[in-house]
């Protein structure tokens, strides 16, 4: 039996993306955002309110990274969904976080987390739907540790998070259920 | 030690949605899609390519559901992104999907799968950026015995599937790491 439970955001499950950006003066911002996704094969779009901190910086810097938080870094990486930094001038130096910059684009990578990003600004969508910053990806870097002999990222090196927004609970991977285009073969 | 590896779509994890439709006669067929993801509170955003029949359905009959695929459904999830509904006519018939019409949009809904959102198309977003289909959220249904006592949807009881792009894997969701807006407190 289904039960109806009214409109709300129910994609599940959603990632846990750091997005960090420098200031006009070079300094770092950095926030937490679970509505991101990949909208073209080497393209991301964030669904981040205009008044962030991070989304001004990037509008003013054209450039961000994206990392993805994994369990070691929960802490700092809540930490930057809740406190603002419009409002916190040291958030960044709060999270403990150690950052370099990218050789990529004009924006901070977070050594402490193992997948980023690395963006230009696209585009700024605004429609009646969305407000997205999208990012092109010029490049992403991984820990070496979590690339597999294959050269490709194997999630099962790290603890990756994901966001539960039923409960606003953040959750690790779990195991592999399955090949994509593959355990469907038996109905093709 | 970080190592490059050059633009790719790195999201992690990505949700497996089943978006279904029907077509001008009340066909259903339905695909699975990772890139989507909320861009408003109310409102999906799916970045799914334009001559995808089920988009074709969905600019016709301005209706859709999204569901989140478990693992008991991972033959037929994974079916739905393999085969083309362009040219295999009983698509939805081989996944042994059961679909009921949903009382709040023309659309139908896979009662095998444990959450959907009811949606109404409401805007086609084309850009040098995207090409998105973003649908209103009438509603959200879901098993009612994956729901707590607090009426909140609760993952631990399903075994919802996420997608894994880098390996093209399906993976379940893991353990609860944390509470969100709480665990970083530490650091306010």
């Amino acid at each position: 039996m289904k039960k109806d439970l009214g409109p709300m955001p129910a994609v599940c499950p959603m990632p846990v993306l750091i997005v960090s950006a420098y200031d006009g003066d070079g300094r770092i911002n950095l926030m937490n955002a679970a509505w991101g996704m990949i909208c073209q094969t080497d393209k991301i779009a964030l669904f981040i309110d205009e008044d962030h901190k991070t989304t001004q910086n990037i509008l003013l810097s054209k450039a961000f990274t994206v990392g993805l938080a994994d369990r070691k870094s929960i802490v700092p990486a809540d930490y930057v969904g809740m406190a603002s930094g419009n409002k916190v001038s040291d958030k960044y130096a709060r999270t403990g976080f150690h950052a370099v910059r990218s050789e990529h684009v004009n924006a901070p990578i977070i050594d402490e987390l193992p997948v980023t990003m690395e963006c230009e600004l696209a585009e700024v969508v605004k429609t009646d739907s969305m407000y997205a910053i999208v990012g092109r990806i010029v490049n992403v870097c991984a820990e070496e540790g979590i690339i597999g002999d294959d050269g490709k990222i194997d999630i099962s090196k790290t603890d990756l998070l994901m966001f539960d927004q039923f409960r606003w609970s953040y959750n690790v991977l779990g195991d592999r259920a399955g090949k994509a285009c593959s355990v469907g073969k038996a109905l093709m």
